[in-house]
């Protein structure tokens, strides 16, 4: 079985890239919101999936952010619950035996005896600022100052989480096995790329 | 002409990752001793190219390290020197306007304005150190630790030559299209990835 994890920074276009990666591969695709609702399915405390979908101030933010925006909020009530559940989920979706790419939620420390193929996403602050943009576009804009704060929030979240199960900073350049910049490129372009160095260290 | 800078850590395989991936592009390649030549034939500075020869209580280390530390140690005593000249050597191998593939001297940094494709090798330690192990093997070994010591030490005057040079940090992901850990992987195996990776981004 082959899997992949992505981890990212906040607006480097890490989940675009791990949606087209799975596509190209033919692989399975998870990212929060599917495993959170997996974690639903199988009975797992509900109260998980609720608090992702919860108000935190943050209801004019599009929908797709809402999701790692109210995974931060509840790592603060209860991290550790958080934690076990998610490490249930991963662990099924492993245990199913199907190849798949995995964005977020730590699968790469979570399944490290899966040996996966670990890729860490990340870009400039400027093009990362020009992500959110097109993302939010048509709906409500966020000035620059307030991305940037969330940014820093939510990226800061993921790497104390990280460090707290894995003991390996997030974005370590040792503790990922391709880590990617995309300022410089559209993800479509990438994604050929990425797929091919993905399949060169599966087939070594 | 297309660019590809190869920055590294002591010991990651990063020079032969460079010039086999120079093969298989048919670019040109040049590393430290290379451009040392260079700066010798092209009437620059001798002291440059001697103080690289120069015993620094390393005269048993093989050969192909010899140069990295040589380097290191001169630039302690003339820093500014040696970085201007690297600098005339670096954009004169630009100025002929062929495809290479360029490892250290900070040509990301120097040769900015041509946008290369800037990679950077990373390893986890034991990695390293095998790497270091095998190079000499057959002939005077280290110890572990007499190894570790001059990893550091030599990373470390990397970092602070690019601090000085580019105001950014030696290693820092952004600064870099693609950072490659080579710990679990032969450099061999790695190559056809990296060189469709660099030929995606030049044709993007």
């Amino acid at each position: 079985m082959k899997i992949i994890t992505i981890s990212r920074e906040f607006g480097s276009g890490g989940r675009e890239l791990g949606k087209r990666l799975a596509d190209r591969l033919g692989f399975d695709y998870y990212d929060s919101e599917i495993i959170s609702a997996v974690a639903k399915n199988s009975g797992l405390d509900p109260h998980y999936v609720t608090s992702r979908l919860e108000d935190h101030g943050w209801q004019n933010f599009p929908v797709t952010f809402r999701g790692t925006l109210g995974s931060s909020a509840y790592m603060q009530a209860s991290k550790v619950q958080l934690l076990i559940e998610q490490k249930k989920v991963i662990e099924e979706i492993a245990a199913l035996g199907k190849d798949c790419v995995i964005v977020g939620r730590n699968a790469d420390v979570l399944l490290q005896t899966y040996n996966p193929f670990r890729i860490f996403v990340c870009a400039e602050t400027e093009a990362k600022l020009r992500r959110c943009r097109e993302r939010a576009s048509g709906r409500e804009a966020f000035s620059d100052k307030e991305l940037l704060r969330r940014m820093k929030e939510i990226d800061r979240a993921r790497a104390k989480t990280r460090e707290f199960l894995s003991g390996s900073e997030w974005g370590d350049r040792n503790a990922y096995h391709l880590t990617v910049n995309t300022s410089d490129w559209a993800i479509k372009a990438l994604v050929p790329a990425v797929a091919d160095f993905a399949s060169a260290w599966f087939e070594r």
